[in-house]
């Protein structure tokens, strides 16, 4: 028989995938048109048309042999230093090509970094909600995920239960800002607040607790709101990074580690990541996909859509009784379950063919998340069936 | 401070990289035609024409949202289809999309595989000489690595030393063939016997032992040799395959795990593997490069250019007194170092601007590695400094 815990991952589908497939089949009995399927965060708007023109430009004028060969582990030279002088233009910093580990894609960013600094026993803080898979890679580093709540008034961390939280066995804590699944943006006062406390505790503790940063939403806001650079704000601050979101692929898994050479021990650090990486089997990032990041590593697919959809999937919501916090990234909208149980809810949500993912696996109870990342018109033609389900509850 | 192993794992970088690296330093140094490189296995032929059409293809005329978007964990379902019924094509077998798990290259398939397999303190069986990453995958799953050599005169295992390394502590064993190093193809002889010894030792300590089976080099193979597929001689095999070397995208990263149906626990052990890539934070396998499979999944990079540097290398280097066993396959020749120390004897080789792998690193003391993937011309510039180098110890 093979390792209990992996036979176990791989049998038990997470909530946000099995609502998915029900939906795939869904579809096939009732029509595409007729299911409205909130549930999976894939980009629903093509890459920007430069990354596929790079693609094929690269193709036909670069020597194939260079273009598809390895590249050294830690990522081509010319590409690291064009996206640290990509990050550094925008956000002023002066990072260089050593500071960057090119990845493939941000759950092999967070693995890495997780296996990197968390030894045996340690434990890691996860600010609920918290992306799901953030608990497993902790495990498989063999540490031991904490979870401590939000404020749900607007979803920046309780600063008090985060300080009782952590001990002398806290190793790390992973922020994800714009969050997966609330949509908040950690505030400038909320980041330099959390460096406060993390530098505290290190000096009582006498070690480094590190802030992991995951970040593959920071370019998609509206509004005009920032997303605050994290680095500045503390120097043991390890960021995960994903081009998924921003250029809209998310099965081409390319993005990077950043170290700061501010971190302590940083060539340790630094070469802790790339061991890290090496120990789980990841060679290099995808070759081609790294190539084109020096020509569209700042652009962004169009974030219209997503602007458009929170506004009408806000208001509308909001206008039928239904409680949620205004997302300022990302997209997904956190909305108050009717009753006490999310799953419940998902469940009488599915009768009006409304496929939404309960709030559980999140690490909170009593919400759920709504993925905007979808045509407008099907969100016009939910409305709807959202408006019918709350009836239910407010007639009930 | 960071996880020590990793740290260690990220510092410390393998021989073969460290020779790749002085040659670069080298080149710059006395000139690019000057510095015999025959440190690293990347291919040195570009991919199949139909690789670069099919890419481009792709991308001007498939829909870019789902080009680019997740694939299932497993892999497309399109794509495992074809792959298994190109492998049954080939290889007379029975195969079905849910028998694959598309992966990000071979070092990831075998990482899986083995998270999947080894249990803490579990044992793992390797012959020597092997891939030295083999070492470090073995350590991540928590197992410990069983060197047994093989008998010198053909690279073919030693069944009195394997039999006697298999304990009830052993979970698996991996072969590697054609192999790297050493270029040595396993015979059906040898899959028959180690088959009859695995299932007498699976009997008496009343557990599966698996038998993975790492085959990146299975097409490149010389004189109409032929590699016999390994899971009709034991069903509890499972294939790590990587088409970084037959299609010549070895930056790519894309590869698969076979299971066959007839594995001890089919369900489980397959579940094993996906649960333990999502441990691992292989979120699905490069979805552009998975979807040119259909279409290229068995072309092969020209392979001429490596048949023709093997005759000529061989039969340069017996005829000025250098012992190797005849490659049947990869891009290796194995040669008996003109020393004890192999390692030693790379020095001298350097003196000769000879960059080549002592063979410390693949278990086995005494050998050096001759990567032969360059082009031929290196190989003839370089034959009067393997002429030079071998009169040292001949007149010495």
């Amino acid at each position: 028989m093979p390792v209990k815990r992996m036979q176990q991952l791989g049998e038990v589908r997470s909530v946000i995938r099995e609502q998915f497939d029900y939906g795939m089949k869904r579809k096939q009995e009732i029509g595409e048109d007729k299911v409205f399927d909130f549930s999976i965060g894939n980009p629903s708007v093509p890459p920007p048309p430069e990354v596929t023109a790079e693609l094929v430009r690269l193709l036909t004028e670069a020597d194939p042999l260079s273009l598809h060969g390895y590249t050294p582990a830690t990522g081509d030279r010319a590409v690291r230093e064009a996206v640290a002088a990509q990050i550094n233009a925008v956000h002023g910093t002066a990072f260089k090509a050593e500071n960057l580990y090119m990845t493939v894609g941000a759950a092999a960013s967070l693995s890495a970094v997780l296996s990197a600094l968390v030894d045996r026993e340690e434990e890691v803080v996860l600010l609920a909600p918290y992306f799901p898979e953030y608990t497993v890679f902790v495990q498989t580093a063999g540490g031991v995920p904490v979870v401590v709540p939000c404020c749900e008034a607007d979803f920046q961390p309780d600063f008090e239960k985060l300080a009782e939280s952590i001990t002398e066995k806290t190793r790390a804590i992973i922020i994800n800002s714009p969050n997966n699944p609330s949509g908040a943006v950690l505030s400038e006062d909320t980041l330099r607040k959390i460096a406060a406390l993390l530098t505290e505790k290190s000096a009582k503790y006498g070690k480094t607790i590190y802030l992991i940063s995951d970040e593959p939403y920071r370019e998609l806001v509206y509004d005009g709101v920032t997303v605050p650079f994290v680095t500045p704000f503390y120097p043991a601050t390890v960021v995960c990074y994903s081009y998924s979101k921003s250029l809209s692929l998310p099965g081409e898994r390319i993005g990077y580690v950043l170290v700061p050479s501010e971190m302590p021990d940083f060539a340790a650090v630094y070469a802790a990541v790339c061991g890290a990486g090496r120990a789980l089997g990841y060679v290099c990032a995808p070759s081609l996909f790294q190539k084109i990041l020096p020509y569209c590593g700042t652009l962004t697919a169009d974030r219209a859509v997503y602007a458009r959809n929170r506004e009408l999937l806000y208001n509308s919501l909001t206008a039928m009784g239904y409680t949620a916090v205004r997302p300022d990234g990302a997209f997904y909208l956190f909305v108050k379950a009717m009753e006490e149980d999310a799953n419940a809810f998902c469940e009488k949500a599915r009768k009006h063919e409304l496929l939404l993912v309960p709030s559980d696996d999140f690490g909170i109870k009593g919400y759920v998340r709504i993925a905007y990342c979808v045509d407008t018109a099907l969100i016009e033609r939910a409305l709807p069936a959202f408006e019918a389900l709350a009836k239910e509850y407010q007639h009930g």
